[in-house]
């Protein structure tokens, strides 16, 4: 019986590898998990997660002999990790090989606001241009000044990018790191108010919880532009929302929402928000190497190895 | 009677600002400043053009006394400056104020295309990501091998950005240049078969046409995109659309086209290729910079100053 149970949904080149690897049990969901049967349940040992859904004590003890929850993805926010300690079940994450992929996301999706690029091609493609000339202007990017609010590994691969736009770099972290001539802030009130985006970077979870409060919001402003790729949940969505209707927030470009991939439909009526569908990670590239991590943490695991990369 | 003519459209704001300076003439186009009446044409010793079609000696000659034409724009590809000079009319551009805007839209196209921005977001505004789940991957950007065809100032200024992504950068020039560890090639077939991504960053003119020649196309190949942020007469159109249809080349995100904005129609079946609508200097502060640099051309000439960006 196997001891491994993927799930989530797998790519067939992916499967194909999991497959050879580990012979596992398969479900398309956490929810679909807790169909198997009593045996298969017990029998598994670890678990390689995709997925968003929360992951909570009471979905291990569906697992009597769980010893490793195995996550997709940098952001392990879905898994109560002290359920999990608690229980002796150990959680991997897939850090640092996406962070090239949402630093690129981020300066893309700004680039992308500030200059139109969507309306901008929409006008080519729908013979716009050659029936009614140019396309309106759109805002310069480069030198403006930068907010990087969370200055981990992929704040700082956002903000080593931004840097090369000349922009003036200000970011918010727990304490003042060793940048290169970047401005801290000790609190993120103070960062919005110092400048023209604001890029949240923050790790998700109940600590970071509305952290882009109302006030942060209201010190970005109506000239200001924020930029999320973190979770839905670091933003107050209602505080954001508000704003963008009242044009007391200039626009937003959002990669990450509450409730996702249901959104808030009110965001679909505003001319002042570009969107992705939680892309940051998404290239053929870095999902196989996010895969790879995902099964090197599950074959350490079962053979008794230390883990790559724990984060409990 | 007026001395200075204003060639193509300004915003109000722009307007205001060069009627209170010289009290020009205005003329939508060049074809247009022809039915001027002769008296007027006579009168004209400055002219601030902005437009893409050709200026030559003929259309130089129905303004008599003309010693300035002061374009809007690094290019002035438009302009014959060989006939200007042997008219003893002075040439001037707008360099310098646009490479940021420039080397930003470059970027920006280039992490479109291979990130799939545009579709990525009908995917959420049509409702899709809600209704179907993920959007399909794109590929990743950093890391990658980039050449630069032209390393002049708005190439080097590509280069320095995309060096931030981490980018291996090869180039293409006359010459080799001081460059931080980038590699040199003598030779654009080279370069296009050494590189993932080819960026045309050359002037316009006939010296650069169909520079991006078939040979170099294949060379890029099957796997390789295309970005061109110059002129449209720098590609051989023909040669790439034949092998954007054949996918021999992988795909193209371009800016510019031969005879904008009446682009070849071919373009818009294609679904490897990314547009926009010539906006590489598109933005509210750089244009307003361009339009100053202009009006402190025409006001050197009139009031026997020292040009500020002379060509010729």
């Amino acid at each position: 019986m196997s001891n491994v149970l993927v799930i989530g949904p797998e790519s067939d080149a992916e499967r194909a590898i999991t497959e050879a690897a580990f012979d596992p049990l398969y479900s398309p969901s956490l929810a679909d998990a807790a169909q198997l049967s009593e045996a298969e349940r017990g029998a598994i040992t670890a678990i390689a997660y995709r997925g968003h859904h929360a992951f909570g004590g009471a979905e291990m003890d569906a697992f009597p002999a769980l010893g490793l929850i195995a996550n997709f993805g940098v952001g392990y926010d879905a898994i109560d990790t002290v359920a999990a300690s608690a229980r002796d079940v150990r959680v991997t994450n897939t850090p640092d090989v996406l962070n090239d992929d949402v630093a690129d996301l981020t300066v893309l999706m700004l680039l992308a606001h500030e200059r139109q690029y969507e309306g901008a091609s929409r006008w080519v493609r729908d013979g716009n241009w050659s029936s009614q000339g140019a396309y309106p202007l759109g805002r310069k990017v480069s030198g403006r000044k930068v907010g990087i609010l969370g200055l981990g590994r992929i704040g700082r691969d956002i903000a080593d990018r931004l840097a090369a736009f000349k922009s003036e770099i200000h970011y918010f972290a727990r304490s003042q790191k060793d940048t290169p001539g970047w401005q801290f802030h000790s609190d993120p009130v103070s960062l919005a108010q110092s400048v023209d985006y604001l890029i949240v970077a923050l790790v998700g979870g109940p600590d970071t919880q509305n952290f882009v409060s109302k006030a942060v919001i209201d010190a970005l402003g109506p000239n200001g532009v924020l930029v999320n790729i973190s979770r839905g949940s670091t933003v107050d969505e209602g505080a954001l929302l508000d704003a963008l209707e009242a044009n007391t927030l200039g626009g937003a470009a959002l990669d990450v929402f509450l409730n996702e991939p249901h959104i808030d439909p009110r965001f679909l009526a505003l001319d002042n928000v570009s969107f992705q569908p939680h892309q940051g990670s998404a290239t053929v590239e870095t999902r196989a190497a996010m895969a790879q991590l995902q099964r090197d943490n599950v074959s350490a695991f079962t053979t008794g190895q230390a883990l790559l990369t724990p984060v409990n």
